[in-house]
């Protein structure tokens, strides 16, 4: 199943539309393109509800909002929610400020997300209907262990129930969560929270694999996060042969996203379900 | 000539005001030093007015265009008009959206232009009058091959002589013409269409190009197209050697850029003239 | 000391909040997170305001500002001194617009910095009050040199007094003052001056020394300039070695900021006080 999720975003191309922050813009632009996908970035009220309208997917990202993309990012969701788009909600800092933690909301009220992507405190701050994330990481307090990872699947399953998305809660361990079954994944190094971008960059993975596959939101989900992952992993390995840092390891990222074939994405999955 | 094209460049460092998105700002800065200019970037019109006064040419380019940086581009293209600097057009997704389509229209109305830049879907609806573009990408129905070569000079010809400025129309096969002569360029690597802000680069030293040499814009663009073009061959090859993806190709492309001297060009260009 | 200070800022891990540019601001992102902080950028000034108050320091860099960023540069600058965090000013383009000048002043009245950052060019501006810098560059006849760097230590001591905030004037040579004592480091790479955001990079990089260094600003902004400079001596080393151009050389730039421990640093510090 996993190669032919990878296989149809190779074929498809999806073109998605990103309204996202403008610190790690291009690298979402990149990965988009490294994975098989096309991006376009509209967010002027006036041209990104058509830009939308073109496109195959829409991701939302509130790294760097403000009221006039929050304008566009409401009328962009709800006219991609008309086309049956999958819409992507990375939801960064919500818990940070207020208006990180009113926007998420006010989205997900008006917007029906395919899929929600963010760390554990984030996830936590739309769970519990406010939060007090540190900046755009993850809390310690939070991080998902070994220890608490039945409370955190029980989370993310209750939360999909309830706002009807796919639910990804990134760290150490990921999880992809629907309301029925949780994927529990070990991929991915560390030193990707070294480098700016990880997050937004897996969000815009996502949509592609879910624009591309649309029956199965969840396992294009899961996949992606493995694909994402696995792809940190290779470029961890090119960094310390290279005895590099973190700005080689970040061309490394997306070049084994670029590079990434059916059987290095089978073999090198660490994925369980529950 | 060419030779002293790219030796005026690196003479006069042109400082380029650029105007563009916020995706590929970064590539446009750096290809801007690479080259041998220098760049700046103001999009208040408060400040961009003054700023375009102290430069040696402006980029306009639509990629990511609000109501703030419309007026902005409206108003510095009339100032670099006034002063008689080059001012290049990148009219990315025209066609796409309406605001697109309609800005470039509005801006091909008020402002002369020395260069307009665009993939043939975008050149095609700037002569057409309207178009249906998808995304920022051209349509395969519009690629340039051998087959349809003469019909796409023809049109660079003729909408050269409507609106007065050189036209770049750029893919597998690019085409450099004003009304009465195109240039025919075949450097380049597919590559360069699978990372982002190839198009938007090109037109930044574009713009380096005709700022250092202004009494020959239609050689000077070529000469640019060619450079540019070239760069991506050299940079193709350092990413085979690497067993690298697309993020180190565009590393490579920038320094290839920026290592490019005129023995290297010459014997490279891959031009002819119609 | 220096070696103390480098430690403190792996340590304490501080969360810097940045308005900065949108040329640079990845670069900024990824520099933060590569000496030993965090990033978070958010310029809306409802967002704005909240998130200088989770932060331990404030980087406002005018490089792309328009009037909705000014008004946040303002409210979160007060809102920093309020809490007694580090605030760091980047006057790019100083001299260069009036807007530019305008605003690095309308800034200096409101706010207190503990760090004003600048070029030559932009340090003259603030001290004379008027300026003519060609666009973000230094002018060439502000070049700081050992013949007239006697001048340039008492122009930034004097300044220092003036406005209160240590003075940096990078350049070839580069001056730390405060009112009593200045710091002269030679440190760094010409080929700094031909990537995009050196400039932008070194203030955030002050502004994480500073934060995890209350008391000791002064050395603290010193540690930071010698280690930036450091860095760049080393990725020159790697440019050449590689026979790169200058988009590796922003790579390998990073890279060495990710690795400097602090016997590379004590090592390769190249200083004198005066």
């Amino acid at each position: 199943m996993f190669e032919s999720i990878l296989k149809n975003v190779h074929e498809k191309t999806p073109l998605v539309h990103c309204i996202t922050n403008y610190v790690t813009v291009n690298d979402v632009a990149n990965i988009l393109l490294a994975c098989g996908g096309t991006p376009i970035m509209a967010d002027d009220e006036r041209d990104a509800v058509e830009i939308t309208a073109i496109c195959d997917a829409l991701v939302i990202n509130i790294g760097t909002l403000n009221e006039r993309t929050i304008r566009t990012m409401l009328k962009t969701g709800k006219k991609a929610n008309e086309l049956s788009h999958p819409v992507v909600l990375d939801p960064v800092g919500a818990g940070a400020s207020t208006l990180r933690t009113d926007t998420t909301f006010k989205l997900l009220k008006e917007v029906k997300f395919a899929v929600v992507r963010g760390n554990i405190s984030e996830i936590k701050t739309i769970f519990k209907g406010s939060g007090t994330t540190k900046g755009v990481d993850a809390d310690i307090s939070d991080y998902i262990t070994d220890e608490n990872i039945d409370e955190a699947i029980s989370l993310a399953k209750k939360l999909s129930a309830k706002i009807g998305s796919v639910i990804v809660a990134t760290g150490t361990i990921d999880i992809v969560a629907d309301p029925n079954k949780a994927y529990i994944i070990r991929n991915g190094h560390q030193l990707m929270s070294k480098i700016s971008g990880t997050g937004c960059m897996l969000t815009a993975v996502i949509a592609a694999y879910c624009a591309s596959n649309p029956d199965k939101h969840l396992e294009a989900t899961a996949a992606a996060v493995c694909a994402f992952g696995l792809s940190g992993e290779l470029a961890y390995e090119k960094t310390l042969k290279a005895d590099a840092g973190i700005s080689s390891f970040r061309t490394f990222l997306i070049d084994a996203v670029s590079k990434l074939d059916a059987k290095t994405l089978i073999g090198g999955m660490k994925i369980e379900s529950r």
